[in-house]
Protein backbone atom coordinates (compact mmCIF):
# COMPACT_ATOMS: atom_id res chain seq x y z
CA UNK A 1 0.00 0.00 0.00
CA UNK A 2 1.58 3.02 -1.12
CA UNK A 3 1.20 6.40 0.45
CA UNK A 4 2.32 9.47 -0.14
CA UNK A 5 2.06 13.00 2.38
CA UNK A 6 0.27 16.29 0.63
CA UNK A 7 -1.04 19.11 1.99
CA UNK A 8 -4.79 18.65 3.59
CA UNK A 9 -7.97 19.25 1.79
CA UNK A 10 -11.69 20.06 3.15
CA UNK A 11 -13.11 16.92 1.98
CA UNK A 12 -10.49 14.89 4.24
CA UNK A 13 -12.28 15.91 7.45
CA UNK A 14 -14.77 12.93 7.51
CA UNK A 15 -11.70 10.41 6.99
CA UNK A 16 -9.35 12.45 9.48
CA UNK A 17 -11.76 12.14 11.73
CA UNK A 18 -12.44 8.67 11.29
CA UNK A 19 -8.74 7.97 11.84
CA UNK A 20 -8.67 9.84 15.29
CA UNK A 21 -11.70 7.68 16.66
CA UNK A 22 -10.32 4.56 15.31
CA UNK A 23 -6.69 5.18 16.54
CA UNK A 24 -7.73 4.49 19.76
CA UNK A 25 -5.01 6.96 21.30
CA UNK A 26 -7.36 9.59 22.10
CA UNK A 27 -10.03 10.38 24.66
CA UNK A 28 -13.57 11.57 23.39
CA UNK A 29 -12.20 14.91 25.19
CA UNK A 30 -8.85 14.74 23.13
CA UNK A 31 -10.94 14.01 19.62
CA UNK A 32 -13.45 16.69 20.30
CA UNK A 33 -10.81 19.05 20.61
CA UNK A 34 -8.80 17.79 17.46
CA UNK A 35 -11.71 17.97 15.71
CA UNK A 36 -12.33 21.97 16.43
CA UNK A 37 -8.55 21.96 15.19
CA UNK A 38 -9.34 20.32 12.11
CA UNK A 39 -12.19 22.28 11.14
CA UNK A 40 -10.66 25.66 12.19
CA UNK A 41 -7.06 24.31 10.10
CA UNK A 42 -9.19 23.04 6.82
CA UNK A 43 -11.23 26.18 6.75
CA UNK A 44 -9.17 28.87 7.33
CA UNK A 45 -5.48 27.41 6.27
CA UNK A 46 -2.30 28.43 7.69
CA UNK A 47 -4.00 31.59 8.92
CA UNK A 48 -5.75 29.44 11.76
CA UNK A 49 -2.41 29.12 13.14
CA UNK A 50 -1.98 25.07 12.75
CA UNK A 51 -0.68 23.80 9.30
CA UNK A 52 -1.92 20.09 8.31
CA UNK A 53 -0.35 17.27 6.56
CA UNK A 54 -2.30 14.00 5.57
CA UNK A 55 -0.90 10.40 4.54
CA UNK A 56 -2.67 9.37 1.28
CA UNK A 57 -3.30 5.78 1.18
CA UNK A 58 -5.45 4.53 -2.17
CA UNK A 59 -7.22 8.12 -2.65
CA UNK A 60 -7.89 8.40 1.03
CA UNK A 61 -6.67 10.29 3.97
CA UNK A 62 -5.82 7.91 6.90
CA UNK A 63 -3.46 9.98 8.98
CA UNK A 64 -1.86 13.85 9.35
CA UNK A 65 -0.42 16.06 11.18
CA UNK A 66 -0.69 19.08 12.64
CA UNK A 67 2.29 21.44 13.89
CA UNK A 68 2.21 25.04 14.01
CA UNK A 69 4.03 28.32 14.80
CA UNK A 70 4.17 28.64 18.85
CA UNK A 71 2.96 32.38 19.68
CA UNK A 72 5.61 34.48 21.49
CA UNK A 73 8.50 32.77 20.20
CA UNK A 74 11.11 33.46 17.34
CA UNK A 75 11.14 30.67 14.95
CA UNK A 76 9.60 27.44 17.64
CA UNK A 77 6.61 25.14 16.24
CA UNK A 78 4.36 22.79 17.98
CA UNK A 79 3.65 19.22 16.92
CA UNK A 80 0.13 19.28 18.22
CA UNK A 81 -1.28 16.01 16.52
CA UNK A 82 -0.23 12.55 14.74
CA UNK A 83 -2.37 10.26 14.07
CA UNK A 84 -2.53 7.31 11.65
CA UNK A 85 -5.33 4.89 10.95
CA UNK A 86 -4.95 1.88 12.99
CA UNK A 87 -5.25 -0.23 9.24
CA UNK A 88 -2.11 1.51 7.68
CA UNK A 89 0.00 1.88 11.22
CA UNK A 90 3.58 0.04 11.54
CA UNK A 91 4.26 1.00 7.89
CA UNK A 92 6.03 4.07 8.61
CA UNK A 93 3.26 6.26 7.78
CA UNK A 94 3.99 8.11 11.62
CA UNK A 95 7.64 8.58 10.21
CA UNK A 96 6.75 9.70 6.82
CA UNK A 97 4.13 12.57 8.45
CA UNK A 98 7.12 13.60 10.96
CA UNK A 99 9.37 13.83 8.49
CA UNK A 100 7.07 15.75 5.65
CA UNK A 101 6.03 18.28 8.83
CA UNK A 102 9.96 18.70 10.21
CA UNK A 103 11.33 19.33 5.96
CA UNK A 104 8.17 21.77 5.72
CA UNK A 105 8.91 23.72 9.09
CA UNK A 106 12.44 23.77 8.49
CA UNK A 107 11.69 25.67 5.04
CA UNK A 108 9.34 27.89 6.84
CA UNK A 109 12.47 29.06 8.77
CA UNK A 110 11.38 27.49 12.03
CA UNK A 111 14.18 26.02 13.95
CA UNK A 112 12.70 23.57 16.49
CA UNK A 113 9.97 21.29 17.13
CA UNK A 114 8.66 20.75 20.39
CA UNK A 115 5.55 18.16 21.60
CA UNK A 116 3.79 17.24 24.75
CA UNK A 117 2.84 13.47 25.28
CA UNK A 118 2.27 11.13 28.23
CA UNK A 119 4.28 9.64 30.60
CA UNK A 120 2.39 6.49 30.86
CA UNK A 121 3.19 3.04 29.91
CA UNK A 122 0.65 2.73 27.44
CA UNK A 123 2.52 5.66 25.76
CA UNK A 124 5.64 3.75 25.78
CA UNK A 125 5.63 3.60 21.70
CA UNK A 126 4.89 7.07 21.24
CA UNK A 127 7.80 8.10 23.16
CA UNK A 128 10.16 5.28 22.14
CA UNK A 129 9.10 6.80 18.33
CA UNK A 130 9.51 10.47 19.19
CA UNK A 131 12.95 9.42 20.49
CA UNK A 132 14.13 7.26 17.71
CA UNK A 133 12.81 10.57 15.48
CA UNK A 134 15.83 12.58 17.51
CA UNK A 135 13.05 14.70 20.00
CA UNK A 136 14.76 14.84 23.44
CA UNK A 137 13.31 14.91 26.61
CA UNK A 138 13.65 18.62 28.24
CA UNK A 139 10.79 18.14 30.38
CA UNK A 140 8.17 16.60 32.90
CA UNK A 141 5.50 17.35 34.42
CA UNK A 142 3.87 15.27 37.35
CA UNK A 143 0.65 14.09 36.77
CA UNK A 144 -0.18 16.83 34.54
CA UNK A 145 -2.75 14.68 32.35
CA UNK A 146 -4.39 13.46 35.80
CA UNK A 147 -2.76 11.53 38.66
CA UNK A 148 -0.35 9.32 37.61
CA UNK A 149 -0.17 10.42 33.99
CA UNK A 150 2.51 12.78 33.27
CA UNK A 151 3.41 14.94 30.72
CA UNK A 152 6.62 14.50 28.78
CA UNK A 153 7.79 16.95 27.01
CA UNK A 154 10.28 16.88 23.75
CA UNK A 155 12.06 19.30 21.69
CA UNK A 156 13.88 18.86 18.50
CA UNK A 157 16.53 21.60 16.83
CA UNK A 158 16.13 21.50 12.47
CA UNK A 159 19.00 23.52 12.39
CA UNK A 160 22.15 23.93 13.65
CA UNK B 1 -0.81 52.20 50.11
CA UNK B 2 -3.45 49.49 50.84
CA UNK B 3 -3.77 46.76 48.27
CA UNK B 4 -6.83 43.87 47.94
CA UNK B 5 -7.00 41.34 45.91
CA UNK B 6 -10.40 41.18 43.78
CA UNK B 7 -11.81 40.01 40.26
CA UNK B 8 -11.86 41.90 37.59
CA UNK B 9 -14.12 44.21 36.27
CA UNK B 10 -14.61 45.44 32.36
CA UNK B 11 -13.79 49.10 33.48
CA UNK B 12 -10.00 48.25 34.34
CA UNK B 13 -9.35 47.77 30.56
CA UNK B 14 -7.35 50.55 30.28
CA UNK B 15 -5.58 50.62 34.05
CA UNK B 16 -4.14 46.88 33.43
CA UNK B 17 -3.03 47.53 29.97
CA UNK B 18 -1.61 50.73 31.06
CA UNK B 19 -0.10 47.87 33.56
CA UNK B 20 0.90 45.68 30.91
CA UNK B 21 3.09 48.16 29.01
CA UNK B 22 4.64 50.45 31.80
CA UNK B 23 5.95 47.14 34.22
CA UNK B 24 8.39 47.08 31.15
CA UNK B 25 8.80 42.91 31.05
CA UNK B 26 6.99 42.10 27.86
CA UNK B 27 7.69 43.02 24.24
CA UNK B 28 5.17 44.72 21.88
CA UNK B 29 4.15 41.18 20.78
CA UNK B 30 3.39 39.63 24.33
CA UNK B 31 1.33 42.95 25.39
CA UNK B 32 -0.50 42.78 22.34
CA UNK B 33 -1.61 39.16 23.34
CA UNK B 34 -1.85 39.71 26.90
CA UNK B 35 -4.25 42.69 25.68
CA UNK B 36 -6.58 40.13 23.35
CA UNK B 37 -6.86 37.88 26.26
CA UNK B 38 -7.86 40.41 28.49
CA UNK B 39 -10.39 41.43 26.33
CA UNK B 40 -11.54 38.27 26.10
CA UNK B 41 -11.70 37.50 30.17
CA UNK B 42 -13.38 40.94 30.74
CA UNK B 43 -16.32 40.46 28.42
CA UNK B 44 -16.63 37.00 28.54
CA UNK B 45 -15.85 35.69 32.28
CA UNK B 46 -14.73 32.54 33.20
CA UNK B 47 -16.23 31.26 29.75
CA UNK B 48 -13.18 32.79 27.78
CA UNK B 49 -11.04 30.07 29.49
CA UNK B 50 -9.26 32.30 31.73
CA UNK B 51 -10.05 33.77 34.96
CA UNK B 52 -8.75 37.19 36.10
CA UNK B 53 -8.06 38.71 39.35
CA UNK B 54 -6.95 42.51 40.15
CA UNK B 55 -4.67 43.86 42.67
CA UNK B 56 -6.67 47.20 43.80
CA UNK B 57 -4.64 50.02 45.39
CA UNK B 58 -6.75 53.54 45.64
CA UNK B 59 -9.25 52.66 44.05
CA UNK B 60 -7.82 51.54 40.60
CA UNK B 61 -6.45 48.23 38.70
CA UNK B 62 -2.37 48.51 39.80
CA UNK B 63 -1.94 44.75 38.51
CA UNK B 64 -3.40 41.72 37.81
CA UNK B 65 -2.86 38.05 37.35
CA UNK B 66 -4.57 35.39 34.83
CA UNK B 67 -5.03 31.54 35.38
CA UNK B 68 -6.94 28.96 33.44
CA UNK B 69 -7.34 25.34 33.32
CA UNK B 70 -5.18 23.34 30.91
CA UNK B 71 -7.61 21.79 28.44
CA UNK B 72 -6.97 17.68 28.07
CA UNK B 73 -6.24 17.63 31.76
CA UNK B 74 -8.42 16.67 34.79
CA UNK B 75 -7.29 19.38 37.40
CA UNK B 76 -3.84 21.17 36.05
CA UNK B 77 -4.28 24.94 35.68
CA UNK B 78 -1.71 27.41 33.98
CA UNK B 79 -0.86 31.14 35.05
CA UNK B 80 -0.56 32.60 32.13
CA UNK B 81 0.39 36.52 33.13
CA UNK B 82 1.01 38.10 36.32
CA UNK B 83 1.82 41.88 35.75
CA UNK B 84 2.26 44.58 38.65
CA UNK B 85 2.22 48.02 37.58
CA UNK B 86 6.15 49.44 38.31
CA UNK B 87 4.83 52.16 40.97
CA UNK B 88 3.07 49.36 43.13
CA UNK B 89 6.17 46.78 42.65
CA UNK B 90 8.45 45.62 46.06
CA UNK B 91 5.29 46.22 47.98
CA UNK B 92 4.02 42.47 48.16
CA UNK B 93 1.31 43.26 45.28
CA UNK B 94 2.61 40.42 42.96
CA UNK B 95 3.09 37.84 45.87
CA UNK B 96 -0.68 38.65 47.33
CA UNK B 97 -2.08 38.21 43.65
CA UNK B 98 -0.31 34.86 43.59
CA UNK B 99 -1.61 33.81 46.43
CA UNK B 100 -5.07 34.56 45.82
CA UNK B 101 -4.99 32.54 42.62
CA UNK B 102 -3.29 29.81 44.16
CA UNK B 103 -6.46 29.43 46.50
CA UNK B 104 -8.95 30.20 44.11
CA UNK B 105 -7.64 27.28 41.48
CA UNK B 106 -7.63 25.07 44.67
CA UNK B 107 -11.50 26.03 45.13
CA UNK B 108 -12.02 25.56 41.83
CA UNK B 109 -10.47 21.66 42.19
CA UNK B 110 -7.57 22.56 40.65
CA UNK B 111 -4.81 20.45 41.78
CA UNK B 112 -1.57 22.16 40.29
CA UNK B 113 -0.06 25.31 38.54
CA UNK B 114 1.91 25.41 35.86
CA UNK B 115 3.57 28.43 34.83
CA UNK B 116 6.59 29.07 31.81
CA UNK B 117 8.86 32.08 32.18
CA UNK B 118 12.14 33.03 30.36
CA UNK B 119 15.48 31.20 31.75
CA UNK B 120 17.28 35.02 30.26
CA UNK B 121 19.52 36.50 33.03
CA UNK B 122 17.10 39.52 32.89
CA UNK B 123 14.56 37.19 34.21
CA UNK B 124 16.23 36.25 37.61
CA UNK B 125 13.97 38.05 39.84
CA UNK B 126 10.66 36.39 38.72
CA UNK B 127 12.61 32.55 38.77
CA UNK B 128 13.71 33.67 42.29
CA UNK B 129 9.88 35.11 43.06
CA UNK B 130 8.48 31.36 41.88
CA UNK B 131 11.09 29.17 43.25
CA UNK B 132 10.27 31.50 46.84
CA UNK B 133 6.68 30.74 46.58
CA UNK B 134 6.91 26.82 45.85
CA UNK B 135 7.09 26.51 42.53
CA UNK B 136 9.76 24.01 41.38
CA UNK B 137 11.80 23.35 37.65
CA UNK B 138 10.04 20.38 35.53
CA UNK B 139 11.41 21.41 32.34
CA UNK B 140 13.98 23.78 30.25
CA UNK B 141 13.75 23.94 26.45
CA UNK B 142 16.75 25.56 25.15
CA UNK B 143 16.02 28.52 23.16
CA UNK B 144 12.75 28.28 22.99
CA UNK B 145 11.85 32.53 22.36
CA UNK B 146 14.83 33.01 20.81
CA UNK B 147 18.75 31.83 20.43
CA UNK B 148 19.64 32.42 23.97
CA UNK B 149 16.61 32.93 25.23
CA UNK B 150 15.12 29.04 27.31
CA UNK B 151 11.93 28.88 28.48
CA UNK B 152 11.71 27.35 32.16
CA UNK B 153 8.34 25.72 33.14
CA UNK B 154 7.53 25.49 36.36
CA UNK B 155 5.11 23.27 38.75
CA UNK B 156 3.32 24.22 41.84
CA UNK B 157 1.00 20.84 43.74
CA UNK B 158 -1.52 22.61 45.42
CA UNK B 159 -2.75 19.66 47.16
CA UNK B 160 -1.20 16.20 48.45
Amino acid sequence: MGVVVRGARPDDRDDLCGALVACGAFTSEEVGIAQQILDEALVAGPESGYTLFVADGEGRARGYVCVGRTPLTESTWHVYWICVDPAFQRKGVGRALQQHAEHAVAAAGGSRLVLETSGKPSYAPARVFYEQAGYAVVGRIPDYYRSGDDCVLYCKRLTD
